[in-house]
């Protein structure tokens, strides 16, 4: 009976977090799509939401200078250390509604138990929802939590988005201060760790039946820009052996990327964006510039894949007469989730009543720049088919009520298992 | 002694139509290229500009209300006939200065010597400065020589731009008139032909060292636009096997493409235009678009070319699970010159001291539509090794002045040879 009222109750839980779900996913900057990247006017009307949230539920509530939305929970004792819990609440283009927002709700799910609860925690918290993960507009991912974790570097504030606005105009645009960055830093100040609660974006769950999993680490990743370079000329014209065409000469390198990623288990390598300057039906492509995603949970054969994969791309452009370029906008290493905290979640979730089961992560996360200055940790909530990034992404409701128990279960151990 | 006068005389016309050619170059709606499609302000400008020089000249001009930029020499008897003399003002964006002016101020430096001259004409002669020749914009070519022709249909009226605008609206916007374009139109009237002179754009001349040709015919050609629809995904967690990648396959079918045209010896096939819409360099590209330019001088092989190519594509697709359409923009059979203009043009070039040379035209021109009304002809004047929708498009003083003597041959060719 206890049981069935408890499950009751996760159940009420999760039903109210989808709701703030379609709440935050209605605010977008394209109507009829989810749209939010970093500065626009849909991400500050859904930053205030967040804030608005926060305050209701009773934390210290503000936006911090690059646009963080932070909720702290004072346990009372000045001597405590502070468990970081969040995600982030910008998007990609034509998103879906869970990437992102789904953590941060259910880290203010679990606060709002806390602020209701009668007894006291021995440690503080820090609810985050971090600004910019997706690394869209100036395509560079983390600018949130990269602050936070005190690593934010100075020149990113001249990185430029594609109308030629400054990262330091956008932060100003939305009321943040490039100046004073450093205030939104919390390393060296005394932390538990940092937890985040994600979709999977993978299909692993889905085809397992598993609600949720904890994440052993993180993919390494490397973002580099490629630029092709051959000749325009009339597309009527210029007979084909003549040519020097960017566009098939930039097909086949995506091509043979495709391949080389297709016989290496552990890479995935995307080409998501492409771009002909000056395009025209009627003109041979003159300049190619498109971007390179590479992934790998092995630091070494991610560094010996790039390695391979110029070799390639250089033969490939040297046989057409096309001068090949690149530009290594990011390269981050892989990172390993915290084994203690590893083990707790894992306890959690076997005390749910769910298979313990660990997963790798192919996409980056918040995490990543937070595991510098703490130890971190992450769930994995099964979402449809394993889709992300599009409208049809979509979590269960069962599987949010059972993330909140696993959530709620967590952070019991940790105050079981707290030595200050 | 004579000789020598005469050559420094077309000397000095060709510097003046240079410097013409220099001041319509600085027209842009991009300072440092040349960039005027039709219907923007630096293309309404360019308009102006032609109508003031051909008012200069002495002529009947006006606009008429699809842009075309129009100056009548009337020879006095109403009986007439009418030689049509023109080429086009709008551009593609990073464009020579001479693929259209060139020929519009060739035909308006005859009218110059024409409206000077002591002696009558047995005809009239109108010059036609074409608004839409490259179809950069509403991707349809001939917007300007079909109005004339009468061949102007009016569902193109609702075609969009990549703004949304409508070819309607931005023929409002200039000060035309899309509900009177019948107006523009000279069919059904006494013509005695179309001749326009035009850089070759390709290097058969430059590589054979002679100035101008005369142009038997003109490719036909298909615009068509390809989508590939696959699906969209997480760059980092979709494993290479279970991906359905829009931009891989448009890769592999662009390819294809260009193996097919290199093995049909009078094929050329280009893919000019590339869009991934709501890319994202961490996502799996859903969707890609892009245009394709057929274009033979053989009718059958054209058509033969298209029916293979859709078969190939089909096959790349189905294999990748990648859903293809295609959606025939523009279809127009090759257009043979007049064999009787072809004739008088020869004498010309060769009464000017040249050798012969007759060439195809792999770049649609003019007179496509304007062959449906009248004998059409061509010139083809040498350019810099054949670079051309380029800012190195570029074309000798010498070449010019050839030019310039060839068309006033040409018109006593016409006046001598005169059958009313």
């Amino acid at each position: 009976m206890e049981q069935t009222k408890t499950a009751k109750q996760y159940g009420t839980r999760a039903a109210a977090l989808l709701q703030r779900i379609r709440e935050l996913s209605l605010i977008t900057d394209e109507p009829g799509i989810i749209n939010r990247v970093y500065g626009t006017p849909a991400f500050v009307q859904a930053g205030s939401l967040v804030l608005s949230w926060m305050e209701e539920a009773g934390l210290e509530a503000h936006i911090d200078p690059v646009g963080n939305i932070r909720g702290r929970w004072d346990c009372g004792n000045p001597a405590a250390k502070t468990l970081l819990i969040g995600s982030h609440y910008d998007t990609v283009v034509d998103a879906g509604a869970f990437d992102g927002p789904l953590g941060i709700l259910l880290g203010l799910d679990l606060l709002e138990l806390v602020t209701g609860l009668q007894q006291q925690l021995p440690f503080h918290i820090e609810l985050l929802a971090f600004c910019d993960e997706e690394g869209v507009r100036f395509h560079t991912t983390y600018l949130g939590s990269k602050a936070v974790a005190g690593l934010f570097e100075t020149e990113l504030l001249d990185k430029r988005d594609e109308q030629g606005i400054a990262l330091r105009q956008a932060i100003q645009a939305i009321g943040g201060d490039p100046g004073g960055l450093a205030q939104a830093s919390v390393a060296g100040k005394e932390l538990l760790g940092y937890i985040e609660a994600h979709i999977e974006q993978g299909p692993v769950l889905y085809e397992r039946a598993i609600p949720v999993a904890v994440v052993t680490g993180i993919a390494g990743q490397k973002r580099i820009l490629l630029s092709f370079t051959g000749e325009a000329g009339h597309a009527g014209t210029v007979p084909m052996p003549m040519r020097r065409d960017a566009l098939c000469c930039a097909a086949a390198c995506i091509l043979a990327i495709e391949d080389f990623a297709r016989q290496q288990a552990g890479l995935v390598a995307t080409v998501g964006k492409l771009d002909i300057p000056h395009a025209a039906s009627n003109v041979i492509p003159g300049k190619v510039d498109c971007t390179l995603d590479l992934r790998s949970t092995d630091e070494e054969e991610l560094a010996a894949a790039w390695q391979s994969l110029q070799k390639v791309l250089n033969d490939i452009c040297r046989q057409r007469a096309v001068l090949f370029s690149y530009n290594m906008v990011q390269s981050s290493a892989p990172v390993s989730c915290d084994p203690r905290l590893i083990r707790l979640l894992s306890r959690a979730i076997g005390d749910a009543g769910h298979q313990v089961v660990s997963l790798s992560s192919g996409a980056g996360h918040d995490v990543v720049p937070l595991s510098a200055i703490c130890p971190v940790a992450m769930l994995f909530v099964r979402c449809y088919k394993g889709i992300s990034h599009h409208p049809l992404e979509d979590v269960e409701e069962d599987d949010i009520a059972a993330t909140i128990q696993v959530m709620e279960g967590f952070l019991k151990q940790m105050v079981f298992n707290y030595d200050q």
